[in-house]
């Protein structure tokens, strides 16, 4: 999959002459080879030529070729419970012994004893405190550093593999495709931005300017002659649900064309990008179908919920798909 | 220099076997014909060089080659005052027959009567007032309609053009250069982001995506089945000074390896840019020292103030343009 990113990467930037193949041979072969043929296969990439067709009523021009992909559910696996959830619990866990207090002090004694249930207790306040103790009190560059050592060591609970490789490979395949018809991709998640901006390049392609996120409020420092930015336990921006078109605006700043989500945290997003605008306009979720493969959930997750967007997929005309039926592999490695 | 930027542009998006020259044929001319000959033109060009020669020591690869550029009086005319603040201004004007109590209610009042020591003296609180009546309470799309009809008739008080062909033409041709050799360019500007996106693209080359400045809140809502979103008269973020690299890395997420810029505002965003990274890196400051072509100001104009950041320049080596000695041409129009 990286050749082929970096092929496309190098095609998009003009170096073709020197290195790529021709653009024409990827028309060739099927460019979503994990989509199995249907209505939901055929609604993607119908949709990718009538915007891309010169002299179609539905052309768009490269430059708002823009696609937003929603990540956890979407473009990786959320269960057992989201990835940076993990990362955060085995946060509290490596840097215990320094705080000897955590033992007896809620929240931290429910993650140190994996008492989920005093977890969930402690609330949006109890998590509040641990977002503060694992991801604040250090530079924006120790934090990249923090998620990349956890992620390379991280395995998930279930598949017992690097949650890395837990990303979707119709999926990968969609973002490519979506790229070498033009598209600019990016991912526009509930997650924090700076836990995604290490890796989203090396596995998705996607560029850290190019990822919008939740964040935490930083702080601009010199030490000692060299600048950096100091991460401060105070919310700045949630980027989930109606937070999804307010970030989308504030970085982007143009509307999608096409949207790509899995939850209700994702309606905002669809509507912001399919209703009320002119032309073509694609919007998609993801139904979790496959209990087999990989996890059967929607109405009563406690993660990536899935209840009123799939009542507004039906009345919106987005497309649903069913991860059982529509994807002829879910993971790279099956 | 439209032309350009679309040749440049169509070779980038790898279309240059269809329509446009070989990238060779650009080294071949010089593309930066409005600099004179000398350090500041070579300092540029050096550097570029530096980073982009496959072998050295310096090489940079393409998607890490970002540059920001501050706007205000390093991209266009700051003066006799800021362009938003000019259209902030005609825009109080344009309101007012629909708020007959702003004829003898400060700030409004000074405003109507062009009296800039009263509107002085109403402080950040009558400044935050005037923003709130002209800048909020409408949708983005509505301000970005608002922003184009006004620039569309809006003339410098000087030079009796719009204010769009107040733009420097030496960056211009640097934005260009630049993109010709692989940045990626970013404007990061104290200015309001939603009054900059409609127009960057088509002045600067610079997509709204490229776009880091200040903003205000905004709401996201369903009006009649149709989604907008609401601006609201709460500030979300000043770029500038400080605000300047945390813009940057919550817009970009990596730092760039070059910064123009031409005021103390820019001052950490160079530091950010060029002190305690490895690798090669690359500030500039563009010194307004031609009162005949444009104005000439530094340590104590009202606007572009140009004082503590002139002192950092010569301490950290960072390149100074003397516009009345570097610049063959300061706008296209000449």
């Amino acid at each position: 999959m990286n050749t082929i990113i970096r092929h496309i990467s190098l095609i998009l930037l003009g170096f073709a002459f020197a290195s790529g193949p021709a653009p024409n041979a990827w028309a060739q072969s099927d460019p979503l080879p994990s989509w199995n043929e249907g209505a939901v296969k055929k609604a993607v990439t119908d949709f990718v030529a009538s915007v891309t067709t010169q002299g179609s009523p539905d052309f768009v021009p490269v430059d708002q070729r823009i696609a937003t992909f929603d990540n956890d559910g979407t473009l990786w696996c959320e269960l057992p419970m989201y990835v940076q959830l993990a990362f955060m619990l085995d946060r509290v866990k490596a840097l215990a012994p320094q705080y000897p207090d955590w033992k007896t002090k809620q929240p931290f004694q429910a993650v140190l004893a994996d008492d989920m249930k005093a977890l969930a207790a402690s609330g949006e306040k109890g998590l509040m405190e641990l977002m503060a103790a694992t991801h604040a009190g250090m530079t924006s560059d120790e934090f990249a550093k923090i998620v990349s050592d956890w992620l390379a060591t991280a395995r998930h609970p279930r598949f017992n593999r690097p949650y890395t490789e837990l990303v979707y490979q119709p999926m990968l395949e969609l973002l490519a495709y979506l790229r070498a018809n033009g598209f600019k991709t990016f991912i526009v998640s509930g997650g924090g931005i700076e836990f995604m901006r290490p890796w989203t390049e090396r596995i998705f392609g996607v560029p850290p300017e190019q990822v919008v996120g939740s964040s935490i409020k930083t702080k601009f420092e010199m030490r000692d002659g060299k600048p950096v930015l100091f991460r401060l336990p105070q919310v700045n921006f949630i980027d989930d649900k109606a937070g999804k078109p307010i970030g989308i605006n504030e970085h982007i700043g143009r509307r999608p064309i096409a949207a790509f989500g899995n939850s209700d945290g994702d309606l905002e997003m669809l509507q912001w990008t399919t209703l009320g605008a002119s032309g073509a306009r694609f919007g998609l979720i993801v139904h979790h179908t496959d209990a087999e493969r990989e996890y059967a959930y929607d109405r009563h997750s406690h993660f990536g919920k899935l209840d009123v967007a799939l009542d507004a997929a039906a009345v919106n005309k987005w497309t649903v798909v069913d991860m059982k039926k529509d994807w002829k592999r879910v993971f790279a490695f099956e």
